[in-house]
């Protein structure tokens, strides 16, 4: 039983170049996959522009659906739309945020200079919301967060974090008067009993460099993830969003 | 210039079949690739079989690789033995450790009950060797330790924590008159100020449903990461390897 026309050929289309950043920038829209993404997505203020549902789901989610309109797929059909290699049940376009506002000067706020990988940017933001950082603000070299992977990793919590992207620099030095700048580094204060103040920014670097030269200037307090005193260390680093995971942890219990 | 004979068509077959884990246990071989990864085999105790590299690193690595045979290939022929998109400039065939002996019982030991995801089971291994955990116990139903995506995520600490696989509920039950099995929940103590003790055994659940329930029937101390407590939360749950993380940060911390 069909209810609703069934995908088009020209529509499969458009979606499928939604999987490409420069057309997720140009027409400012992006891709929220699966069930538990989606229904993140019903419940956010984003703006939905189309949601596309297998039968199967679609005769289970009547209620969470019912003030959608929704275009039926065959399972075929969701195959080619999706980004995954598991297809979903769900898939939605969503339009980006235009107008994220002020970064907030007086809570946690975390900063990410060039993350490069969707699967740490993804999760960086969804252990963010689970610490209460309602702010990410990221390099303009750090990877997409409409980037379908990021979203994905997110697990819905793109729904509940703003991520600003801004020139570092400018942004830092605009805040060095008020707030103090905490750098991740292999060396510097332990964050074991740090004391984290509620206005404190947290700058995270990149997975292969860390935190780039320009903007490590910019930082008050260079902090550090300690290894055990009596071990001789022989991992030479951890995975970036598990060092900011730890921080942010850290930083959450301090304060509170 | 040439000084090795170059790889045969039947050696390619035979690595590539390596990529596949029932051709890794019947062979009790793996494969370890990139520059990184294959100096920290090199340093290991583990017994190197084969080992192949490009011209170009192997003019820059000879320190390193001279105590071993070597065999060039070409880029296009590494392309075919790798498993990775990005070939790497070199590749090692080592052989699986056949003993890794008894499990201590006196030191922090992290037990994995069905973690699914080569990259959290890699992430979770290379957080466990800075927090200098030497040993993990895995359920038979965990990812496979010798998964090339399991390996290339440890960073190299693969070669430095030893990794059991037993079946969880004896081994906990001959454990649990002399030692504290702790769990991670969503419910539980909070670990904030949880006093781990230096033989405490940590119990992660898997990525989707969390400790199995014979296992979790074994936890003697149900424990948590709070959420700010001011804060309706959001996030459902965290990465399975960050919350793993989270927790050796906090337990390393605690005993210290």
């Amino acid at each position: 039983m069909n209810l609703f026309p069934m995908i088009s050929k020209n529509k499969i289309s458009e979606i499928r170049k939604l999987h490409q950043k420069k057309f997720r920038d140009a027409e400012r829209l992006f891709i929220v996959e699966g069930r538990k993404s989606v229904e993140m997505l019903l419940r956010s203020d984003f703006q939905i522009v189309e949601l596309f549902a297998t039968e199967e789901v679609y005769a289970q989610n009547w209620a969470m659906l019912e003030q959608q309109p929704v275009t039926l797929v065959a399972p075929a059909d969701m195959e080619r739309i999706s980004t995954l290699s598991t297809p979903p049940e769900l898939l939605a376009i969503a339009r980006q945020r235009q107008d994220l506002g002020e970064v907030p000067n007086n809570e946690l706020l975390l900063v990410l200079d060039r993350i490069a990988d969707p699967g740490n940017m993804g999760t960086i933001i969804r252990t963010a919301d689970w610490f209460n950082f309602r702010h990410i603000v990221c390099s303009p070299d750090c990877v997409e967060f409409y980037n379908p992977k990021t979203i994905q990793a997110t697990m819905g919590s793109f729904a509940h974090v703003h991520v600003h992207t801004q020139a570092l620099v400018p942004f830092l030095r605009a805040r060095a008067d008020q707030q103090r700048i905490l750098g991740a580094f292999l060396q510097g204060e332990s964050i074991h009993n740090f004391a984290f103040r509620p206005t404190d920014i947290i700058v995270i670097g990149s997975e292969s460099n860390g935190i780039s030269p320009e903007v490590a200037a910019l930082v008050t307090n260079p902090t550090t993830i300690p290894t055990p005193a009596a071990h001789r260390a022989t991992a030479e680093s951890l995975n970036a969003a598990v060092a900011t995971s730890i921080i942010l942890y850290q930083a959450s219990k301090s304060i509170q």
